[in-house]
C-alpha cells in the first residue's frame, strides 16, 4: 500500500497551466470567420426594419452585453439596448414592439431564463438572434431562434462583430475593412501573447491571493473596473471568483467607487483593479490615484503594459476586455491549482430544484 | 472629578430614536405639494418637444434613477433613459442630442460630476430639470439649470411625480387624479406609521447585527432586491452601511443572485432580503424560497407587511421603496447607536483632493 501527502503549497510553478496555444488560436480565428455569417444576418434584419435592438442576458451574458451596449453608446445612433432577462421577464419593456430585434448568447444553450425569453420575445412577434455554444440544445430549435450562429465561446467577440457592422451598415465606421483586417492578422496571436506574457506574474497573483485567503477567508476580494472593463469586472467577479471559486467578492465601477465603497477600504484591503484603453480609462486613473494613499494590498491590471502586436493604437481600447480576460485566463488556472478547487463544480446552481 | 463608563451594549430600547412625527409628515406633504410645480415645467419641456429623458445621476441619485427608470420602463413608451454620470461625461451617448432633457437631483447642490454634467449638457444644447436641496449651491445658479425646484430630501418620491405626470401627459395614466388624491390623503401618514410599526424589529435587527459584526469584522452583509428595491438595494449598501457606517456591503440583484453570488452563500452568512410588490416581486420571491435551504442568518424585510392605511392595493407597488425606507431610516437610527458611529463622519469622501 502506499500512501501520498497533498499540501496546497505544493505547486509546479508557472507552466502555461491548462493553456493550448493553437487551440486558442483557432478559437478567435473561427469566431473572426464568423464574419459573413454575422454580416448576412444584420443584413436582413436591416432589410426587413427594426426600431430597437436589444442585447439581453443573465449573469455572465447579461455583463457581456453590457460591454457592447456601453460600447456602441459613445459611437453609434442605433437604438441599442441592454436588458437582463428576468427584468425583461416581470416588467417587460413598453417600448419594445413587434419590429424589435434581440441579441443574445448562450453557452450551455438551455438556461431557464433565457428559454423563457426568447418564448416572450416570439409571443410578441418581435425577431431573435442567437449565438449559441452547444449544437441540438433546447435554444438551437427552429422555434427559439430566427437567426442562429452556432460556435463555441468568444461571446464578447462575437458581440462586438455584431456591434461594428451594425455600425458600418449605420455609416459609423468608416475603418470598418481596416479594423478587420488588422483584427483577423493579429488579433488571435496577440490574445494569445497576452497569456503568455501574464503567466509568471498571474502564477505570483494567484499564489498570493489564496495564501492571503486562508488567513482572510471572511474578507472579500474587490474589484474595480469601467467602461468595458465593467462588464468584465462585475462578471469576473460573480462569475468567476464567486460562482466558480467560491471566494467573496464586491464589484464596483470606478465611478461609483467614489460614491460609497471607497470609505470601506483600509490599510490592507484586497483590491484590484481591471484599467482598459477605451474612453472611460481616466475614471480608473482617478482610482488608481487614489489607492496608493490608503491601501497597500491592490493591485492593477493594465492593459496598457501590453504589446498587442499589430493592432494600431486607436484601435487597443476595443479589444481591451479581451485582453483582460486573457489576463484572468493565466490567474484563473493558478487559482484553481492554489485553491485545489476544480473551477466546475458548484455548490447549488443545477444541483437542485429552486 | 467625575468619570463616566461607556459601553457599546448600553442603550435606551426602542425609543422611535431620530424621529420626529411631525417633521417626516411636514417633508412628506410638502414634496407632494410640489406637483403644481413639477407639472408645469414638465408641461413645458413637453411644450417644446424633446427626444429623450434622462434621469442622470452619481453614487445615490444614480440609484434613485434607476429606480424611477425601472417604474417607467414597463409602462411608458416614452423614450426615459438612466445613466451614470461620470460615464456621460466620458462615453457620452450618440443619441442624447440638443432636444434631449436630463433630470436630476442633488442634496449639496454642489457634486463635482453633477457640476460638470450640467456644464457637458448645456454645451451640447440640452435642458436641465434639477431637484436641488441646499439654496444658492452652486447648481442653483442660472447658468446651472433651466428648471429648478428646491426643496430638500424626498428625491424618490420627487422623481415618481415626474414620472406620474409624464406618463399622464403621454396618455398613460388614466387614475392620474385619484391616484394623487390618495397619495395627498395618506401617503405621509402611512409611511410615518411604517417608521412606528418597524421600530422596535428595526432596534432589534441593529442589536443582532452590530453584535455579529462584532464578531465577523471581515464578512460583508449582503442586501438583495429587484425592481424598485434594486435601486434601494444598491444605494442602501453602498450609501449607508459603506459610506456612513463603514460595514462591508454586497448588493445584487435577485434574478443575478442566482447566477453566481449565490454559490458564496452558506449556513451563516449574513443576508438581507427587499421584498417590494411591484411586477418583479417574484424575482424576490425566488431568493425568499432559496434562503432558507442553505442559510440560517438571513433577514427578509417585506413591504406586504404593512397596512398603509388608504392605499389601495394596486398602487402599493408604486411606493414600495418608499416603504423600505422608513423600515432603513429605523435601522440606521439603531446601527448608529449600537455602532457608536456617527453616520455623518467620512474617512475619505471630501476629506481630500483625489
Amino acid at each position: 500500500m502506499k500512501y501520498t501527502a497533498g499540501s496546497w503549497k505544493e505547486t509546479d510553478g508557472a507552466c502555461l497551466r491548462n493553456f493550448n496555444e493553437q487551440a486558442q488560436i483557432d478559437s478567435v480565428n473561427g469566431a473572426l470567420a464568423l464574419r459573413p455569417q454575422i454580416e448576412a444576418i444584420i443584413d436582413q434584419i436591416w432589410e426587413e426594419g427594426f426600431d430597437g435592438i436589444y442585447f439581453i442576458g443573465i449573469g455572465g451574458t447579461y455583463a457581456s452585453g453590457m460591454q457592447v451596449e456601453v460600447y456602441m453608446r459613445g459611437r453609434s445612433k442605433l437604438p441599442v439596448y441592454v436588458e437582463n432577462a428576468a427584468e425583461f421577464l416581470t416588467t417587460g419593456n413598453k417600448r419594445f414592439t413587434e419590429k424589435s430585434v434581440v441579441i443574445y448568447s448562450s453557452v450551455s444553450g438551455n438556461t431557464k431564463e433565457m428559454v423563457q425569453l426568447v418564448d416572450r420575445v416570439h409571443e410578441i412577434g418581435a425577431r431573435v438572434f442567437a449565438f449559441i455554444d452547444t449544437p441540438n440544445s433546447i435554444l438551437t430549435q427552429p422555434d427559439k431562434q430566427d437567426y442562429l450562429i452556432l460556435y463555441p465561446m468568444n461571446e464578447q467577440l462575437k458581440f462586438y462583430m455584431t456591434a461594428n457592422y451594425l455600425m458600418y451598415k449605420n455609416g459609423e465606421f468608416d475603418e470598418y475593412d481596416r479594423y478587420n483586417k488588422e483584427m483577423e492578422t493579429y488579433l488571435a496571436d496577440a490574445l494569445v501573447q497576452v497569456e503568455k506574457d501574464s503567466d509568471e506574474w498571474a502564477y505570483e497573483y494567484a499564489k498570493n491571493k489564496v495564501a492571503f485567503l486562508k488567513e482572510h477567508k471572511d474578507l472579500p476580494h474587490y474589484f474595480i473596473g469601467s467602461g468595458n472593463q465593467y462588464g468584465a469586472t462585475y462578471s469576473y467577479a460573480m462569475c468567476y471568483w464567486e460562482e466558480q471559486m467560491w471566494i467573496r467578492t464586491k464589484s464596483i465601477s470606478c465611478q461609483e467607487f467614489f460614491h460609497g465603497m471607497q470609505e470601506i477600504i483600509v490599510d490592507d484591503t484586497p483590491v484590484t483593479l481591471f484599467m482598459g484603453e477605451d474612453e472611460q480609462r481616466p475614471l480608473a486613473e482617478r482610482v488608481a490615484r487614489f489607492l496608493p494613499r490608503v491601501n497597500g494590498n491592490y493591485t492593477i491590471i493594465d492593459t496598457k503594459e501590453f504589446e498587442l502586436k499589430g493592432i494600431s493604437p486607436e484601435y487597443r481600447g476595443t479589444i481591451s476586455h479581451l485582453v483582460m480576460h486573457g489576463v484572468n485566463n493565466r490567474v484563473d488556472a493558478y487559482m484553481e491549482l492554489f485553491l485545489r478547487h476544480p473551477l466546475s463544480i458548484r455548490r447549488y446552481y443545477r444541483q437542485f430544484e429552486y
